[in-house]
């Protein structure tokens, strides 16, 4: 029985990138949708549960993309509304690439060492990956510290952030060379979230700092965000501290994401999110 | 040489239970086209048309889909009106289940026995699904009898239906319980294809009916349109009647559904609406 | 690894045409995309570049078609714009079939002989179509000689068509009977690539022509841009003409298209626009 995806996208055009990704896990057809709001979920989503056999169904998956994750977080909402006890099919949300980055941005970092009681700062980290990298660093028994260049908008991302991985991380405004050396202060890693062609953290600050011992920037596009490193580290080591770059980061990233969507099709009850997909990175051996 | 198959949906989202259905049909490859409207049929079956040769016409195929029946039929017309002789490819219309459906519940309805000189009531068949059921009835020699609540709705579906099958039915008004008790009187068999979630045959007039022999039932949503059966029986005697629920029905119209679109790849000229699918139905061992 | 082909077509459905004569090209899997502008362009080529090592990109391709050849050209500009370096994936232009169309007719008018120092009239010539093959015999040394209604709009197609293809060519106004007739004087070859259903050529012209010995018609539907001569024509001897019907010259069409989507996949920096694709052509034996 052929494997099918059915990649529910909340873009104009469905995502290249997933479908690519995803024939390259072995799917052998993807039903592509663009334009999806949650309300045309529930009609997509009977026709995989209502065409096969329950023995069956973990033939039919969902994949949801596009480049809104709130929207992305709705329409998995409206997905798994739509089951019926045990009438599902698996689903996996990786809207933007925020859960694989954010994963293997993590697995970069944890490859080095634990982080139990260490504190991490996310610089720039209101958007999905950072948020996600916070809630998974924090489960791992960090003290995650997240920033943002406002303050209301970084305090509203922690909360965020404790209510979705039922845990707790420190929030603060930064929004300056003198607020990024002070925030780093103690820290034994830092991660680079922001917008893209943005630097953040300058060279002067990391260079030299007594205790930074990890960076990773998520990226990929010059100015980077960590200033005078290279996009394609993958664990380079200079003055004593280890550096990931976001091409560095991103290899691992495509491991994860093909190997989740391959997992959607052993059961048809799995729902991939940050943590599922976390889980599912350990095993790989990167 | 691949079997690829052109589904022309009128709904924004093209029909996931119809491609997944076709997969499992044995299509190599489905293209999918949703919101069609009937002008942009032309160009794009004169791209089945014109790029194979007319001995291997056979392996392009076309399926009609979406939740609007009245434009799949349009949607049919102008696909049909673009072939050039030989030219063609083949072509199945099953706008929202439309044709599998009815045609399922009738092969239930038959498989109890020979339905000719009996009286059939499709109760609430103004819809797809009972107008198609009622015609084939009719062509099966029953006398059928549709009914609406509207007095004047069943009077044109009366006339659709004359006029699609050139064949002679009944049509009555029944909008209340009474109404209902009175048409039933001296029916051999029942069909309830009313919209989803609607009651039309309380189990006061169905348990204790002295000529009542065969009941279906194509509404899968709770409640019923029979009362007190259940969607997944599939045959089950009580009270001297076999009952059909939806889902018993389901099980056989998937079968016809696979059935029809494997034989569009036997040849470049079907055209599968009600009656052929009816045929083709007919060689299948449910 | 399977050869996926990304198609960005600029009309709202994309085409069928293009997307069977892919599959029988030998594509294990196609992303269709309609009513792509422009501005769509990067993000979908960027998914096809990010998502495979530089080795396999070649597995991945674009293809750009739609009706309207103009905007074809600025998708593949944008397509071509998109690329980093050696990180490209190969790409292929055939808005309206313009080039695959032009290349065929110009093989055939070649397969005569050479058109070396030979006049050749392009009748209606300032389509894709027309001004294409203009540009190709041109570059095989032909006198090229483009017409059009309109004096102004032929000296557009001569102007652009010498801009693209780095050659010479002459244009003149022809809109009746007389002016076709004086432009063919001690014309070797003419090509009609005027709109379906309108005859450019009358048979008065042609049949007795002292020098006329190549006849080619792009146009299928009757009646023909070539007055009493037959679409299936494919090299037919008469009057000492030889003459290429628009079927005549499609099957050729058709070899073209599928062996250039192929060659796609040979490597990751193809760019197949007119002249590429004749090239490609000249090693079909037909």
């Amino acid at each position: 029985m052929k494997k099918i995806l059915i990649q529910l996208d909340s873009d104009e055009s469905s995502s290249v990138f997933d479908a690519i990704t995803a024939y390259d896990a072995g799917v052998d057809h993807i039903l592509q949708y663009g334009n999806i709001i949650p309300d045309h979920v529930r009609d997509l989503v009977f026709g995989a549960m209502f065409t096969r056999g329950e023995d069956d169904l973990k033939n039919s998956a969902v994949f949801i993309g596009g480049s809104n994750v709130t929207t992305g977080e709705t329409i998995l909402k409206a997905v798994t509304e739509s089951f019926f006890g045990p009438v599902s099919v698996s689903v996996m949300l990786d809207s933007n690439g925020c859960n694989t980055t954010a994963v293997a941005a993590v697995r970069k970092i944890l490859s080095v060492g634990s982080v139990k009681g260490k504190k991490i700062v996310i610089l720039a980290g209101t958007g999905p990956v950072g948020m996600r990298a916070a809630g998974l660093l924090a489960l791992e028994g960090a003290d995650v510290l997240l920033t943002s260049r406002g303050l209301e908008k970084s305090e509203i991302a922690r909360a965020t952030v404790e209510k979705r991985f039922k845990t707790n991380i420190s929030a603060a405004k930064v929004s300056s060379i003198e607020e990024t050396e002070d925030i780093l202060k103690d820290a034994y890693a830092v991660l680079c979230a922001g917008a893209a062609g943005i630097t953040l953290l300058p060279e002067s600050i990391w260079s030299g700092h007594p205790t930074l011992r990890v960076l990773a920037d998520a990226n990929a596009v010059p100015p980077l965000g960590i200033e005078n490193t290279k996009t394609h580290w993958a664990g380079k080591e200079l003055d004593g501290k280890i550096v990931f770059g976001a091409i560095g980061i991103g290899g691992l990233k495509m491991k994860i994401h093909r190997k989740c969507v391959a997992k959607l099709f052993t059961q048809n009850d799995l729902i991939l999110d940050a943590e599922e997909i976390n889980d599912i990175a350990k095993e790989i051996k990167d």
